[in-house]
């Protein structure tokens, strides 16, 4: 492998010294991007896109190409798991995933598998490695998962959901069921996350989208408890280098001195708190990934740029930032204000770090 | 008036000594009751039966005459100011509430205006003051408005939202606009929760559903500072009764110390937060009402038991606890199963208040 050239992101997710705060963002290779429209008008339907390991490459360096950003992060689905479980994964205009054999009764649960890394989900490892040789060391490659609970909300509801009624119906009913569900889902992420380390992902980030919709018991007990068997579970180090391991519970700002406890050595924050009182909270024990509300990027560029520097005298002096949105990166954003936003992180942060 | 024979809820509203908890529901008149389905099948549409005094009172009722609930809300729509202001609201099938007439521009904002209360939104008060008699002394009424900024929402987006790319655009690039029109908004709530009371309301609840979409920044300047000042301009007293204020912020948990210094009587509380810590961070300023998970309801009648035993545990011994969901209930929920959250909460909190 190459060695790798910018590990500002690597590091700080550590909480080492770095010369300037790094940035990404969630979504960064997605439909804000013209290229990408054009490689997923030729990919055919999204899964395809996700399985040709060479349109997934192409999509996961556009952002790369075209701003100054450091780290790039696998370009997949969050539900490939799911579907590698033989539910019958579809994505129906402007209804979003469809399971067609969503997961409700015992005898459900009960033909649930860890997919195997290599015929089922071989896919996404050759993405990894693909992509892995593609950046050629630019920048660290980021592998990711859906957090047991999150995936779980698909497979019950049958494909998204407002209310999470069906899922909640169980948790409150038959809890035994739902965690018989969540363990299997623990252990498959937990593999899927170590093959795409061992394909060359460099750090992982579990994307717990739907766990701010808990009571902070039912987080802990559903969610938490579930992501923690997965930091347990994952490889700690490979290519002479820790592996860091990101939390994101989108609506976990009550929660993070929990989520600081896992042993994860990163938290990604959603914009409704401030940097400030969160690393106060959770102190020296994780670095922390975002927090720009991800509307910023509807204002002027300079309006961006103020925001930008809003945020990082948030955090304040010191390693342990890694800049990003409090969400992904929507759909209608201008790349030239996205450029804006890239360039006032690199701009404004190194004097935080001086 | 007929003299109140049921004061639990304006008691604990004002952290008075209670022999048990009071409880009422948000959205308590609605869908999930077939009776209101079938007032709402002979009124038409939605708003015609807001505006009809004799039916939006019959389905107001209906609740408290099935179960023994210790408050009455107001039925009407969350939307009738800006309605008033001429925006051109209609309700689309699958899409909810759309402005005609949404509000973007200078233009646009320099036409809105405090409607009047008699001639704009006097089928509110008609509606208010014939609840109230027929309420007759069984218990309270509430009366309610949106937040300015959870109006402004939709008067902005024209409708309802995801993202809230284009208010949040206007409060990035053109804060002085959207002052403008939450300004005026405040004046409008103020003057239209005040009818509310002189026409017969015994408390007030202000809904403010999408301030949780905002940093603790921008809930400051754009959604609580105009809270606060509905809350100082607001009649304090009548018919010998102090009147409380609500506040209720849907995912507000992490701002509670702020919105307890408002003034206000009391905080709704979503399922996000447990009472114990909530009531612990705002000491006696406030009273909290709460936050069972609405979707305990889709559980078993015994698992709902059990859920209100631990609320009414988390909030634990003394006055100032309102129990209710921590958001509406579903239009899918059984009313059965309501019927047996509703009971739980009568059997349950006496020995809470020896």
């Amino acid at each position: 492998m190459a060695e790798l050239q910018n590990d500002r992101f690597l590091r700080a997710l550590l909480k080492q010294p770095v010369d300037r705060t790094p940035v990404w963002m969630m979504r960064q290779a997605g439909r804000y991007l013209p290229e990408y429209r054009a490689t997923r008008a030729k990919a055919g339907s999204f899964m395809d896109l996700c399985r040709n390991k060479e349109l997934a490459c192409e999509v996961t360096l556009q952002p790369i190409e075209r701003y100054p950003i450091d780290a790039a992060i696998l370009f997949s689905d969050i539900l490939t798991i799911p579907d590698a479980m033989g539910l019958g994964l579809r994505f129906e205009a402007g209804e979003g995933p469809v399971f067609d054999r969503p997961v409700r009764t015992q005898a459900d649960a009960d033909k649930l598998f860890v997919p195997d890394m290599h015929d089922d989900l071989g896919y996404v490892m050759d993405a990894v490695s693909t992509i892995r040789k593609a950046l050629n060391g630019r920048v660290p490659l980021i592998g990711f998962s859906g957090s047991p609970w999150t995936l779980a909300t698909y497979m019950v509801e049958g494909g998204s959901s407002k209310t999470f009624s069906k899922i909640k119906a169980m948790m409150f009913d038959n809890p035994k069921l739902l965690h018989q569900i969540l363990d299997t889902l623990a252990d498959s992420v937990t593999t899927y996350l170590n093959a795409q380390i061992e394909s060359g992902a460099q750090a992982v980030q579990i994307f717990d989208t739907w766990g701010g919709v808990l009571t902070p018991r039912d987080f802990r007990e559903f969610s938490l408890n579930y992501m923690q068997k997965i930091v347990d579970g994952l490889i700690k180090e490979r290519e002479g280098r820790e592996i860091p391991v990101i939390l994101f519970t989108k609506g976990g700002g009550l929660w993070l001195e929990q989520m600081a406890d896992t042993g994860a050595h990163a938290l990604g924050i959603d914009w409704t708190l401030n940097l400030a009182d969160a690393r106060a909270r959770v102190g020296d024990k994780v670095a922390l990934q975002g927090n720009m509300d991800p509307t910023v990027l509807y204002a002027s560029p300079e309006r961006v740029r103020q925001e930008v520097a809003n945020v990082l005298a948030s955090y304040g002096k010191g390693a342990g930032h890694i800049f990003n949105l409090g969400h992904g990166v929507h759909p209608e954003i201008n790349p030239e204000t996205v450029g804006a936003f890239i360039d006032a992180v690199v701009e404004l942060s190194p004097k935080y770090h001086s």
